[in-house]
């Protein structure tokens, strides 16, 4: 029998989005595109007497997982370790959920499909309050487009075909809820109208360009984030805000060139997915 | 400018699939799961004058790249490498096909997204006769289900959450468009059973048994290939026929326990992808 199981879910920044509501978890989420990011999280997960979540070997309480493991009624030890920012636009609280989800599957045998791990990860996000579209992008990688929302079960998807190197630097938090839990019809006109320009033509460049807008247009440009990308626009670069944090992602040398001193990634291409068991001596308890 | 631009695409073998039949290429394909291989075909595509397709370095005439070529208005050398065996069920022709798309949309800058160019190379493959599900399962990598046939655009998915060694071995070929331009019926029959026994139970162990059975059912199952599956079966493992090929596909260890003398790979966790072009000094003309 399995001891423990692992899986690695890629960093989620979002650059526009919807929000859509509705009386089905399942169905609610976002419409919008994002860069899904090698940086991500790796999640561990073995049987335990009580269930304990740890991130970076603190104790956490994370809403989303907690329903994950409910709905799979699982009681494990779940730990995460990554080098993202947490509570700023990088899609921890999803990545945990959707890593927990699967490799909690494994060690148990509960037999479920892809799809409907991501479902109940989705599901518990929207449940918590915690996000909207993460765990869709985090499930596909690369650099997912959210054509319809909900969860893999109902939503439509699509992608930019693209590869990057992706810098990041992250200027403080900002809460996901206090934003999704306001009006947020102003945000959701300005992710259609997002959405639309990069259907129209789908590279890195519209999807970046795309995203400033939707930040102005949303109103949810924090100064310090303004000032950032700005500096990036006039080193040459291209970057915008990653929803939602008081973050800065840049394509290519962006940020560096700026004479910022960002974190550098790539784009993830594969999403989330299951990895080996370490070797049984070199675990840690 | 670009020069030259690179894709990796994996190998997709079959377990079991459904023939779906529609006027619109698009929407025509099939139904039915597999597994995508690490083993796969890097695709380079770079301008030239005359269009020229090679695989391994011979000239071939490939009519889904043809076709490829033609929706996108180039005129392109493709080169295909590939340790895959040819017409034996890896869907050779899908990953030269859906490689070119994406390739050859990043050389000259056609702004198609990624279900836009997967949806060109599915629907080149149906007119060519020559795949029905390889593309669909290529884009998406590891275990891929379709639940509903066509192309990324009209179908719909869901996957197993496994990873695996996986062994193969291939004893001759066979013609794909031999066995979908006849009587299909007995297939999709088959099929259909198959795909409502996976989704009952969607693990690695369930697919391999409802290929078995569905190769039995649909009475595709050359004499050579059953022997050595049988022979997989009295070593304690798990293996099936790769359709459409003489080919026999073992989970973990199963063909070098039964004494064969096996290619191994893993599963693909990732799907097609563009990969970083080759340094300009070590590209061979």
């Amino acid at each position: 029998m399995t001891a423990v199981a692992r899986a690695f879910v890629p960093g989620h920044v979002t650059g526009f989005f919807t929000v859509d509501r509705d009386d089905d978890p399942t169905k609610a989420g976002s419409r919008g595109a994002g860069l899904a990011l090698s940086e991500g999280v790796t999640v561990t997960v073995r049987r335990a007497d009580a269930t304990e979540v740890t991130l970076n070997g603190e104790t956490v309480e994370i809403e989303a997982v907690e329903r994950v493991l409910a709905a799979l009624e699982a009681t494990v030890a779940v730990r995460g370790v990554t080098d993202l920012p947490v509570g700023s636009g990088f899609g921890v609280s999803g990545a945990m959920a959707l890593g927990a989800a699967l490799a909690t599957n494994d060690l148990l045998d509960r037999r479920l499909s892809t799809y409907e791990l991501a479902t109940v990860a989705h599901g518990a996000e929207v449940q918590a309050g915690t996000g909207l579209g993460d765990v869709v992008g985090q499930l596909h990688g690369g650099v997912p487009v959210r054509l319809e929302p909900g969860s893999p079960q109902h939503n439509r998807m699509d992608a930019v075909p693209a590869r990057s190197r992706v810098e990041f630097q992250t200027f403080g938090e900002l809460s996901t809820s206090d934003v999704i839990g306001g009006d947020t019809d102003p945000i959701s006109t300005a992710g259609e109208r997002a959405l639309s320009r990069l259907v129209e033509e789908p590279t890195l460049e519209r999807l970046l360009g795309a995203s400033r807008q939707f930040a102005r247009e949303a109103e949810l440009l924090p100064d310090r984030v303004y000032e950032v990308v700005t500096d990036v626009a006039e080193a040459g670069g291209e970057a915008t805000m990653g929803m939602l944090g008081r973050t800065v992602v840049a394509l290519d040398t962006g940020l560096t060139d700026a004479g910022y001193d960002p974190t550098v990634c790539r784009i993830d291409p594969t999403g989330a997915t299951l990895l080996d068991p370490p070797a049984e001596r070199s675990l840690p308890e």
